[in-house]
């Protein structure tokens, strides 16, 4: 941490300041200028609050020359990180895909969509139950009935399941049965939700939220792992900008730029990232070109039917589709789907 | 809601989709032109999901022509809502200010504060028990232990108190307690903690989202009223935006937008919209001066050692200063402070 | 100017760097922490390239600690810049007030509007002769013939007059009769422009870009200042925000911002700023509370039959109802209009 | 263009707009609603100003149906454009490739370049002699002396050369030298600009401003088009966004979405568009995938000493690299590089 002084700070006070620095265990090492004085804070600064120092009225800034995350920081843990889940695993050689319906319906649809995803390549299953939705009068998902009907699917075809929590009061049910916990855009900043899932094991994908910096976002995913959970999954699905023709504008280049930062493995949610079914596949190309360790893909059985956000569904013939043209893509990448 | 269709769609499907509008019980007025057909939905259709429509592939485009709330939308009630709550009222002549700390740390802290800030003329005092920090590393307030000093602080001042509620699994507690249950801009989509508190009557200051439409603000207000709790409180604290001067950018305009859009009384937050102590006093006046109901502002004893965000927090000597200057502007505006 | 060194930089390597920061005139404080090595840059850094140090591989991070602007910097001129031009002044005591038509359309309707403005209390007339619109089937200004007409108004009225030039190719014309030379929103980078402008004396309305920050608001005022002509006035005029319902956000805090930073006047224009003509009475208001030095504001004898931006235009009695509106307000901080 | 009138409004008032549109001859269909009755207009209403009835007091709202641009609109050419210069293509089967550095400095600097990244694969050298930089202190290229280095470059090597235009006073030397003009973000709104270059054959390279919607910048080609000049290249170069991690944030999406609204060739610049050199092969990689015409890349033979954005130029020998990784990429999509 760096504390520029203002100039012409009187000796006694800067003196005071260097003695308070060193009192809460830091080493100070000061660069005296013609003009400005700077002092440099060596030590453990992740949680000192600059605030402190930026009251001070002998202070002109105060900068951090560190990311404030550790644990999601891969300076610390140089290796990626692979999360295994039900014999799956994300972060390994081969792209994990999450293929379903927005939401789930009813047990043929979500028993349909499942095998038919399956077949066409999927490892999980996705499905939300409980939905958010900006108005109330839209429809709110089936809840725990959705629920059931998801871990029907999953004991039908195997496959592990992805679902959304918007609320640690159904925490019970979905540890219990749900393979990935999903927490949303909307959510990615709700901490007490955060801090019960890191009392899990359970693995938890995490979206960025909408209009949240990818430091806020690995900020979220240390306050998971600060719990104890590391079973975590990035997963961008846009953000919002001025652009109004993509409900948000997907942020690609989050993906390396999330490598390089963290250890975590990320995907990337085509579907909700650009609203728009004929995106999902060249934005799921350009994913796998990117480095993305898997995506999430909206599919359903109907499109032209479905209660929520049938616009970005694709249906299982058109996914089919797309997980063949990405198989030679994720080759050049060294990676399989 | 306007239908627009493509060119050259077949005469049986255009009398198809009719069919199927108005089965959903809408009329449908039919403007044909050379190139292109509209159909003019006339009904009650703010419950209808667009998706279903832009789907069908005869339609080009589906535009909706109405608000989608109904209980927050000033069309439906033409006089402003006044929240009346222990004896002072927000809507109504009187500024409502409501002023304390960020975080209640102490009760020498808020007790303290409470008193000089009713002195220079608060209304309500607002302390942080549970914070929302992007960092887990950051002090996360005193939790249930603030609650019993904010309460104390009420007891021993008279003054009915504000607080921020991050999670349900508190929520019986701040029924019991507290005056008015803040819902932090992190929280204005958390949906499920919106219909929590539609079955209250405790009045809920609703702060609008950092990436949040007017719309969706007002739509989260629907989702309170829509419980049957229509003592809501809107509060404008800043939206995201790419200017990094300040940490957020006061949506200033929002004020008398939503006061023509809805007739909920909207109070706004200078101290976390602008992140700045001395920006707090111009736009107090401003926001005085656009018609704002109140304002809510950050008021510590001793801002230096604030643990949360004291580069935003006033004396109480300088909040006495504002509260003066405020007196006059809103006497322009047929208003008392 | 602070460098941020990698751990484990080879002291060889620091010794090259220090040298060659040295040979470039400047000195080098050098402050060794356990773990990371910093060097502050004393002297005048401001044109000095960071990236030739960012590009150094035992660099990990570069920081500047001043402002780059030193002309526009009200460090270097603590007291205010008043602008004088043909008898008026901006950033006195008195609020400058130029109104007028988005578009000058006839010799009636120009000279009518600044009777109408004239007598309503603004001291400059605006009107556009030029028109940026974003499409080449809009009305595009009357051009030279529009300029010739505010110039008769002008000669009419004595009031002096304001106009947007888009184009150095007319610029002759616009120094010999036009008293403010507005520089547009998007053509606050066109950094070929400012360099002739900079070359002038008269004074120059720098209009805020929709997408820039504060600072490169004041880089481009720097630009015309660097060239000798100091006589700036700034206007902001709304930026480009996720928000739709109003064509820009008015970022109202950088009124107060500027005035700090800069010693420059700085006014508004909640006509383009909002583009909502029932939205100006309300941000007149509030810019006058936040300190603005002065307003633009359009006026049209005929806001319906507008051929430009009718949408956000007042009628001349509007307009003078909001000028006695502003008295008091302008009274109240030591101002008058 | 779709007109929702207010409920109540006179069945006199009605029939005088309705006149009025029947006047400039459009054909009106009428919907009546039990609360709203909405006017539909068929016919040529691109060049109508929706304004003139949003100011009309029984209007509640004007939709517009239509893109607002025509010659650049796909609606109207089907087939793909592609643009011919200099023996190459761009919007052909082979992708163009762009490379050199952001400012030419040195008749050795430049043709040492060239020659590296033609043998590279390269077909068009790009090079900055007149430079956009936001500080007037920083280097604004050689100008005219960049131009007549970059000729040399041209004629040592055969390629065409690709440069930006800041100010149409240098129109004349660009006409007879540079195979394609580039307008940067910054000019992209610079309509005076864009009207000159409407007058050429000159292929333009239309560079996607900042803070521009993708309809705004397909209206920018349409002022270049509508003068009589259609040999017009597309560039997405990054959008500003609340991400500070990248200098901008590249929208991918806006490539297939631009390739659907518009028959015109559009590339990437993703060394502009991130800032940072070691993403530009991970967001060419990207931008092969999702079906763009070709790529701008910055490639410097000493990135540690660029005058100019060092921080994002490849070496020669890292061009070289990703040329040879984007090959299959291109053949996977029908292509070649």
């Amino acid at each position: 941490m760096i504390i520029v002084l203002k100039p012409n700070a009187p000796e006694k006070r800067i003196d005071e300041l260097i003695t308070e620095i060193k009192g809460i265990g830091l080493r100070v090492d000061v660069s005296r200028g013609a003009e400005q004085t700077i002092l440099g804070l060596i030590g453990d600064t992740i949680s000192v609050n600059e605030v402190r120092f930026e009251k001070n009225d002998i202070v002109a800034k105060v900068m951090r020359v560190q990311e404030p995350y550790k644990k999601a920081n891969r300076l610390f843990k140089p290796e990626g990180t692979v999360v295994r889940v039900a014999g799956e695993s994300i972060g390994g050689k081969r792209l994990a895909v999450m293929a379903g319906p927005c939401s789930v319906e009813s047990e043929r649809q979500i028993i349909e969509i499942a095998r038919q995803v399956r077949k066409a390549g999927a490892g999980f299953l996705r499905g939300g139950a409980f939905k958010p939705r900006t108005s109330p009068y839209s429809f709110q998902g089936l809840g725990e009935e959705g629920l059931e009907l998801l871990i029907l699917a999953k004991k039908e075809t195997g496959m592990p399941i992805v679902s959304e929590i918007m609320d640690a009061a159904v925490l019970d049910k979905f540890v219990e049965h749900v393979d990935i916990i999903q927490v949303g855009a909307r959510s990615m900043q709700n901490f007490s939700l955060l801090k019960e899932l890191g009392k899990l094991k359970v693995p938890i994908l995490l979206k960025r939220g909408f209009a949240s910096t990818i430091e806020e976002w690995l900020m979220s995913a240390e306050y998971v792992m600060n719990g104890g959970n590391e079973n975590i999954i990035l997963c961008e699905r846009g953000i919002r900008t001025f652009e109004t023709y993509t409900r948000n504008t997907l942020d690609m280049c989050a993906i390396p730029i999330v490598k390089r930062l963290s250890h975590l493995p990320v995907i990337v949610d085509p579907s909700h990232g650009t609203g728009i079914s004929w995106l999902v596949e060249p934005a799921s190309k350009a994913a796998v070109s990117l480095g993305a360790d898997g995506l999430m893909i909206e599919v359903h059985n109907c499109p032209d039917e479905a209660l929520c956000d049938g616009n970005q569904a694709l249906t299982p013939e058109q996914f089919e589709i797309i997980m063949q043209k990405l198989g030679p893509l994720a080759e050049l990448e060294g990676r399989s789907i």
